[in-house]
């Protein structure tokens, strides 16, 4: 992309090629867009450009960029209180923690505030692992729980390989996924009773009494949005039950909206001991996140201290922002707005698109949360990048995608349609519209053309 | 402490304790103090009363409370653009990153940026051995350096044991401390020149080639305060280029004026592989931490992916927050408040009160970062309290200080005081006035009583 003409951004541009070292990435050849400024489904770019944000960042701007209110709020904490230390008592905290407590799922009462989703998983794994005195934990194959040291060996994709020194005590199974099924079923309850008979297999080999809790996204987020057949996640509850092992619902992504309900784990009425969230909880405009902690997890530690904490827990900016955040999704409806959207419009449209372009090998999802299996042939499913690459019709889609006005999100060969859970029917159609263009392209580098 | 009879604090306790599950804690006992307000030095309870901080909240808070500059920054940026993804580019993320790299010494001009200390240290300890192709890593006893795995682990205070499975590549050494010397050493030089030799024999018999990094806060923070002696930094890193093991100086508390210079390392002229930092950067009114990286260890990710990363990573809030609070604290001559205060006012009033007070074994800072050491008996140095635990003496002493209106830090047998770098004489004095007074209580429980 040309460096932006504009002074300011073309300034911005350079200051980042000069100082700012980026995640997950090769510094040298990066070519960042400046994004200068954002409102509701849409950011601006350093051009100029307006562009229908489909990414939602990283899947974390549930409630749309810089929604009123909850600026309002950000505003009016910062001339109150910004900052206090976690062993202090303030109200945004204790606010936040209600609000919290009042829409997790069964008595998930006490909340433990971090700074986003990994440091919830790091401290959820260390609650399971003092709660029953076991070491190892159990996530799939197919997830990210975060960047820092357990969270990354939890992890099931290939950022997890150069952090991989085999003494994380982490084990990986396969969750279900009936498209690339690992268990050669042919319908989802097939699917579903495989995978859980794997994951009873591999307990049984890798020893009850030595695992500590299993980790699982309750929809696998950027590994794919593989949604569970129903059933599963009751028969995981029912093994963790059965071997006295923890089960966390890792809701960093799903949670907060993004499918439709307030978290996915309600879907299918699945209590899990320990929750972790983040990026939806204030949408990203404060760093928030959290471990939702059932009564007997937490007894665990009303004697005992509990080992881990950190200077920001509880942060009143950030709880002020997520109160902000959950009343106004409350008032609005967003969270329904994000299960009509998919249902009404979104999951009929991909569906559409899938008809009409054979690069889509299949769609999934639910509520905002959508992914198109992009593959060069839909009878061999090649993917149409490799595991853990792109390919140049990927590149060709997604700049094709920037071009036609909308900002995307891609993982490998996947393309992931995750906006802001406030989106309009006519911002769907927008972007279906721009999609149905890029795709014709990467039809190109299918068998079928 | 009785139960705010004030109808929001109430309620804010309450909520507390029914919801927020605390850091470092047993849940059931806590009792914690209601904060509804701040400015400046100081901080309002929920009992009305305005309490004078020398705790800086977790020692964070280095421009003191509610610095309007600063919170008019954020209210600026929070109309603007509060999130955005780190891949992108943004001018505050840019603007902040420039002004870290003009601040920190030698060529760390590039800025990996996190939520906090502890995601600095873990990404920190990923550069170096990646880049070295080593994984074990050295750390010092008596240290923090955060709660995720890796930071947990290269903790050297008891907050590590509970988190410890022996897996993560750690070792410890022993740092120069004359007060409680590990080497028999009389003098500063001794200590120094002892705690090198104790270095690098332990390195020796660790395998130089086995050694990816040497992490250390410049003055150990939490942990005691201890100012190296002139010349142990120097030698540390002479140490480390001779066996191409990365110097990572954790400047999380340290950095950003705490020590009457922007980062401690200046003092001794020392220019660490990678520096991180976190509270002071933007004084924690928005989450923010970082590494500070050499262009020879940027270099190993020019076109190698760097396998780590986060959703808010140069968070636009927190990085206009970060430009905001280093530009007042330039513009204001913060840092050499915090310089001046702590050589002609604090010093000076802490050694005085040693003269007075037997329970004071030693007095040791620099800048507005101070330690007490609290002993029973000068002669034995038997700490006020045991490593790892509090006592009754130690107890009645923060109490006292609180009802004399100070909100105080302490560690074990330790008294840290730790204003903002704002502190005026005037509010030095009052500070002292109330140590005087309440030392005199701990004062009855040494043997000179």
């Amino acid at each position: 992309m040309p460096v932006p003409t504009d002074p300011a951004a073309r300034r911005t541009y350079e200051l980042d090629r000069a100082h700012v070292f980026h995640s997950w990435s090769a510094q040298a050849a990066l070519d960042p867009l400046v994004i200068t400024r954002a409102e509701g489904c849409y950011v601006w770019d350093g051009h100029g450009r307006r562009l229908l944000d489909l990414s939602s960042q990283l899947v974390n701007t549930n409630i749309g960029h810089q929604h009123p209110k909850v600026v309002a709020a950000i505003k009016a904490q910062a001339d109150v209180l910004c900052t206090v230390a976690p062993q202090h008592a303030n109200d945004q905290r204790g606010e936040a923690a209600r609000l919290i407590a009042e829409r997790t799922p069964g008595e998930l009462d006490r909340i433990f505030f971090t700074n986003g989703g990994a440091e919830a998983v790091e401290y959820a794994v260390r609650m399971a692992r003092l709660h029953t005195g076991r070491y190892k934990v159990l996530s799939q194959y197919r997830s990210y729980h975060g960047g820092t040291s357990t969270a990354i060996n939890l992890t099931g994709d290939p950022r997890r390989w150069p952090n991989d020194y085999g003494s994380a005590g982490t084990v990986h199974f396969f969750g279900p996924f009936l498209y690339r099924t690992a268990f050669h079923a042919s319908t989802e309850e097939e699917e579903r009773d495989r995978a859980l008979e794997h994951l009873e297999q591999l307990i049984a080999f890798e020893g009850p009494g030595t695992i500590a809790a299993i980790v699982l996204e309750t929809i696998p987020g950027t590994a794919g949005i593989m949604v569970p057949p129903p059933g599963y996640l009751a028969g995981v509850r029912e093994i963790c039950d059965r071997h006295g092992i923890v089960l966390v619902a890792d809701e960093t992504m799903a949670g907060f909206g993004r499918t439709g309900r307030w978290f996915a784990v309600e879907h299918e009425g699945v209590v899990p001991d320990l929750l972790t969230f983040a990026k939806g909880v204030t949408s990203g405009y404060v760093p928030l996140g959290g471990v939702a902690i059932s009564p007997h997890v937490a007894a665990t530690f009303a004697e005992r201290p509990f080992p881990g904490g950190l200077t920001y827990s509880g942060h009143p900016l950030a709880c002020a922002t997520a109160v902000a955040t959950i009343t106004a999704m409350a008032e609005e409806g967003i969270v329904e707005n994000a299960a009509r959207v998919g249902e009404d419009v979104l999951g009929p449209g991909l569906r559409a698109l899938a008809e009409r372009h054979p690069v889509i090998g299949e769609v999934r999802g639910r509520g905002v949360f959508w992914a198109l299996e992009l593959v060069t042939d839909r009878a061999t499913k090649e993917p149409l990048a490799p595991y853990g690459g792109t390919s140049p019709a990927m590149k060709e889609l997604t700049a094709a995608l920037l071009d036609a006005g909308v900002l995307s999100f891609s993982n490998f060969h996947r393309l992931h349609v995750v906006p802001p859970c406030t989106i309009s029917p006519a911002e769907v159609e927008e972007g279906l519209a721009a999609l149905d263009e890029a795709l014709s392209i990467a039809d190109k580098h299918t068998t079928a053309a």
